[in-house]
């Protein structure tokens, strides 16, 4: 289990596999996001995309799962504060896999309590050909194990 | 329909009703964010949370369907660039109901394509007492109704 300590700024690692069927992204679109291009497989034809595409949502969620299966598991996390600069960057097909590459941008200690540290990491989901689906920098939180230590 | 002109700096909308139920949290969370205290209303209670709560991605997933069947059928849309500042602000818990508030905070015409506007919103999504669970600004895109007009 890594802690605040174990963890430095351009720290990076790359895992995961999830494929993403047809059948998926309409399920997901159906529920979150009923827009023509990521349900209706001939309506999208027509659209802007000229084929089926996920829900951003869904390019999101589909890389929390990676997250949690491959990395929240081995950090002491405390949960995340939130997400800045999250952008779709090309759109996810049928058939896809998307894997995960992340690295630390920042780290330092809470000020208002000493067994808190605030870690930020970039994240990118990427396809079967290296492509950047998606980024975000994730602002997240991990325990500190020496909260009496200086830093 | 509106178009880019018609949307000014600050007009604000508020809308929509999405009542969440546990089954819905467990079943999001078990897919994209399989984390005890979405999952496991049992371990749940023993979180920091000390109850079910949803993924924050379902918090957004949720709010982007009130979206799309609230506001963006009634806009030109041509899409989001991304998201800044996704901040997830208070749990939501099984039985909340979620309703949406926007705000336009920024305008202004695509220097490359004329038929084209950029269009942010400042997002908030709201429970049943009012408070803000979730907030971001979206970076949308709006068609320009007369591409050859000079703003």
């Amino acid at each position: 289990m890594k802690y605040y300590e174990d963890i430095e700024v351009g720290d990076t690692e790359e895992f995961g596999e999830y494929h993403v069927t047809k059948e998926e992204i309409i399920e997901f679109a159906s529920q979150y996001d009923p827009q023509p291009f990521h349900t209706d497989e001939e309506a999208a034809k027509e659209s802007a995309f000229g084929e089926l595409v996920a829900s951003g949502w869904h390019t999101a969620a589909i890389c929390m799962r990676l997250l949690v299966d491959n990395m929240m598991d081995k950090r002491a996390s405390m949960g995340a504060r939130g997400v800045d600069e999250l952008r779709w960057r090309q759109p996810v097909r049928p058939g896809d896999t998307i894997h995960l590459r992340t690295e630390v941008v920042d780290k330092r200690r809470s000020e208002s309590d000493p067994g808190r540290g605030y870690v930020d990491n970039k994240m990118e989901g990427l396809n079967q050909d290296g492509e950047v689906v998606i980024s975000w920098v994730g602002l997240g939180m991990v325990a500190v194990r020496d909260p009496e230590s200086a830093e």
